[in-house]
């Protein structure tokens, strides 16, 4: 299939079902976050599935080929990343499994349906909009702030797209984890999953990965610390495993 | 000083300051628990602190060797606990510095007075009152088992006593994090300051240790995770240097 690139787009290589994705070195391209939520969150076969604000469509093109979910969608409010994001779905002949949708997550439940998804996902906003806002292009300051919406936004909308005992599962920074459990609560999300990624061992984390279920008792399991540097410039076995690189690749 | 030893109690040392604590073979001795949350306690020079529940007195004991607090309460309900930690008092001549109070943690704001302390701590029961309630003692089901006072009692009465803007610290099991992160929100005690504490590196927490400060902003930060042992049988140095013990001491 011919795939049309825009300018300043480049296709890249995800080491797993010889999947590639594009991206626009202008744009926001995914990181870390965005595999290790990936490989955080557990879908049943058959699940339906949606990524709220899915940018390039990383988390549905990684989670169709590391779960068994029947249907992904990507929901996304950036017509731009809507388009590029189709067409790497197309470029992995995906197109039966995942669904790239122009929406706001804000209106997600309106859109997809309340209580609807076996799981929902989010790598959202990190940074509360008044926090350094200086990325120069609006695009960028849109996946990384929330300028067009929140915490509360994606966690409440996540709640409503959600069946009863469906799971929730995000991303997010550590400073503002006291806040996401509170919301989560608040929304009838209960966490029972979390881990913490740190860049060494002696670090204070860099990422927290939750995972919430809907209506269930209150019991957290917390999780191991996710090591990514073994030494400075190694990466830890985890890693490797997760990315699906050989040692020599990610050097 | 002439202290009297009641029949299955023993004299421990503590390692510090040349400290000394009494404790009953048949009863709840502590763990590294209460020596974790001293260590994990900030207290400015003359503060006034309290220890919700405070068993065998150890943390008064600890905290006035490593904070340069002014007067230290401990509020114990058993009264041979009462008894003996006043007796440890008495044996480290700490009777200006630590009063050990008979009374109940549900009561504590009306018997100590409200927005009067700078400083909260406690190592609660942890178990919820149903789970697997089987020691043979009351005495160490009342300091394990939420059977004389809960979560919501401690962290209430702990947001009563403090002013605005002190400090509760708390070492509790990580499955009840999220439980307790919503607990401390609803009582404005904001968490602030959370450390992880793990045996080994590669396995799930033991304790959690958290710090709220009353009618704080949202902020929370996670330290580096507190690891026990570097291998099995050894003590890592962080927690020899906590013990204050010489490496040969604990092995």
């Amino acid at each position: 299939m011919m795939i049309n690139l825009l300018e300043q787009e480049r296709i890249d290589d995800l080491h797993i079902n010889g999947y590639q994705i594009i991206q626009n070195n202008e744009d926001f391209c995914f990181g870390i976050d965005a595999v290790l939520l990936s490989d955080f969150v557990k879908a049943k076969k058959g699940a339906k599935v949606i990524d709220l604000g899915t940018g390039t469509g990383i988390i549905p093109i990684l989670l169709s080929a590391k779960t068994k979910a029947e249907h992904i969608y990507g929901l996304e409010i950036q017509e731009k990343s809507v388009n590029m994001a189709r067409r790497s779905v197309q470029l992995n002949h995906l197109e039966d499994k995942i669904e790239i949708l122009a929406g706001d997550i804000k209106e997600a439940a309106t859109l997809m349906g309340a209580a609807s998804f076996d799981v929902v996902v989010s790598n959202p906003p990190y940074m509360i909009a008044s926090h350094g806002l200086n990325s120069a292009k609006e695009s960028k300051n849109i996946a990384r702030h929330e300028v067009l919406c929140c915490l509360e936004d994606v966690v409440s909308q996540g709640s409503k797209l959600l069946k009863e005992g469906g799971t929730f599962f995000m991303v997010h920074k550590p400073f503002r984890l006291a806040e996401i459990i509170a919301c989560m609560i608040k929304y009838h999300l209960e966490p029972k999953r979390l881990r913490m990624v740190h860049s060494y061992v002696n670090k204070e984390p860099s990422m927290v990965l939750i995972e919430g279920r809907k209506g269930s008792a209150s019991y957290l399991h917390i999780e191991p610390p996710l090591i990514v540097y073994s030494e400075p410039g190694q990466y830890s076995d985890e890693i490797y495993q997760i990315y699906g690189y050989e040692k020599e690749g990610m050097k």
